[in-house]
């Protein structure tokens, strides 16, 4: 079978895409495991550092703003697609036509491409807690009201996902993402970046700054959980998750004080003493608007792992992304 | 001030347009009261019927499908715009793309056209209780999950509108009607059509087939409420709608038998002895998902009033549509 990665250059898509060739395998649409033949990873930007030497691998450049290049990536012959390809947060609150065009009309032609086949290929669609907005704790009656371009952009997709699924023109599935923690590279421009750095930095030896107050909460939610958490929305019986495809995830949501305190107990005092606490009222006002829990019953009923602590999220960044090395 | 009426040769905004002119005035941007100088009436058909004679009033037929052809609509001088075009229900259900061209591009380029001349217009949106699915009675709190594609495009269309409204763009309220009784005008091929058609026929000495059990119930807006509320929409303070500017209209939510018994109170036991009762269990099934009431508190608080009987229904019809004569 073939697989469409959308956003395939970024963390999570080039992440499942190495994990999909690894699997060797998936549920295809007549819900029977298939050999995957090929992997194509698509993306406005190249890959960020060389693909493995696969046959079965592809990288794409393209514009999924563009309905053309779309239908031509996402054929007849594909049989899943996971769309990651998204401009996050801040980027479209900074350049609204730009999150219009990529997070809205991108997402459509992806849908449109699904549906052309006339085949009913699987497509897992990338939403964000962004999608609510101002709610202390959520779970999964929290009506959606997003506060950022992303969130409402976010909430649309998952709304044309549940119609175009419901129409039997594809079969779809969409899962809310927390805060990813820890995110390897460098810091972005997202508020919550520090909630990345503290961890990353200190463990490769540099200082990092927390620009919060140690009781401050957020959901996150590792790379390493999130991937799996794709792959199992992918394989999954659709129907379990009935007209609502979305399906918010759940996470560990623990004080940034409790972060740094399990980076001491995973690293050593040594490297959580590297975490300089210097607060910034603009950021600590957006953190203030974030949920501060996740009551994610429904994902929990259908399969979904989450982190059980920050320990062990801190311990699969060192594994995953640092070969076990710490400059302790 | 000059006010853009979409889906004007329709029933509501062709009752809207006339309302304004008799009205005189609306209130501007600046919150000043101001005399209405035009008033557009835009549509993809023709007027049903000649308009009245004035000088403000304007009928362009045109496709708000273009992006083009609203741009040049709602330009810089449009001070005020009522969005009521629209693929109905069945319509968007039997036509995928055309609700999708009329339902969400259409409404994106009202959206456009009006962040474009750069005055932070009023928009008022027409939503739909479609936009709920499988509730047995909605609140201001109920979930949107619609099992429509009208629902999931008037879904989608408040996300737009909020997101609008909170970049600066324009000042957007949106209202989510009930079903509209009673329709005046011939039956469409809605499966909520009898529920004009029993009171609307009858009165007018013809016989209507209800094809649904008296116990059935539905909840309910007269065409004059809705008038009333769109108006009460444009007028208001739009910060008092907070974050969400969409409001779930109230309604009266009678059995069919409480309609009928409505009609013989006031039209008479002759004119309650034309309905029909022929059951269908195609439109029984169909009526049965629908809501079988409405608790809209926020509407309330805002301001928003609704018919209190049945019979208050069937007068306004009378007065309104049929110049006060029963065919008794």
């Amino acid at each position: 079978m073939k697989v469409v990665v959308t956003g395939g250059a970024g963390m999570l898509g080039r992440k499942l895409g190495l994990e999909l060739l690894e699997q060797g395998s998936l549920t295809a649409a007549d819900g029977a495991a298939s050999e995957i033949e090929r992997v194509v990873l698509f993306d406005a930007v190249p890959q960020p550092a060389p693909l493995p030497d696969d046959p079965r691998l592809e990288s794409v450049t393209g514009d999924i703003g563009d309905a053309g290049q779309v239908a031509a990536l996402i054929d007849g012959s594909v049989d899943s697609v996971f769309h990651f390809a998204a401009v996050v947060s801040a980027g479209a609150e900074a350049d609204f036509d730009l999150g219009y065009r990529v997070n809205l009309d991108g997402t459509r032609h992806v849908l449109e491409a699904c549906r052309a086949g006339g085949h009913r290929p699987r497509l897992v669609f990338t939403s964000s807690i962004a999608v609510y907005g101002g709610e202390d704790v959520i779970d999964d009656r929290t009506p959606l009201t997003p506060q950022t371009s992303y969130g409402a952009q976010k909430a649309a997709g998952e709304l044309l996902l549940n119609d175009y699924t419901r129409k039997g023109y594809l079969d779809g599935r969409a899962l809310r993402l927390p805060t990813i923690v820890v995110r390897p590279g460098k810091p972005n421009l997202a508020a919550s970046t520090f909630a990345s750095s503290i961890i990353r930095d200190p463990l490769s030896g540099q200082t990092a700054i927390c620009p919060v107050k140690a009781e401050s909460h957020m959901p996150i939610l590792s790379p390493r959980r999130i991937v799996a958490a794709f792959l199992h929305a992918h394989e999954m019986d659709g129907d379990a998750l009935g007209h609502n495809r979305a399906v918010l995830l759940g996470g560990i949501s623990p004080s940034v004080g409790e972060m740094v305190d399990a980076l001491g107990r995973v690293a050593g005092g040594t490297v959580a003493a590297r975490v300089d606490w210097q607060p910034d009222a603009m950021i600590q006002r957006i953190v203030d608007g974030w949920p501060q829990g996740i009551e994610a019953a429904r994902a929990a009923t259908l399969g979904f792992d989450h982190d059980a602590t920050m320990d062990e999220v801190i311990q699969a960044f060192i594994d995953d992304e640092l070969g076990g090395r710490i400059a302790a």
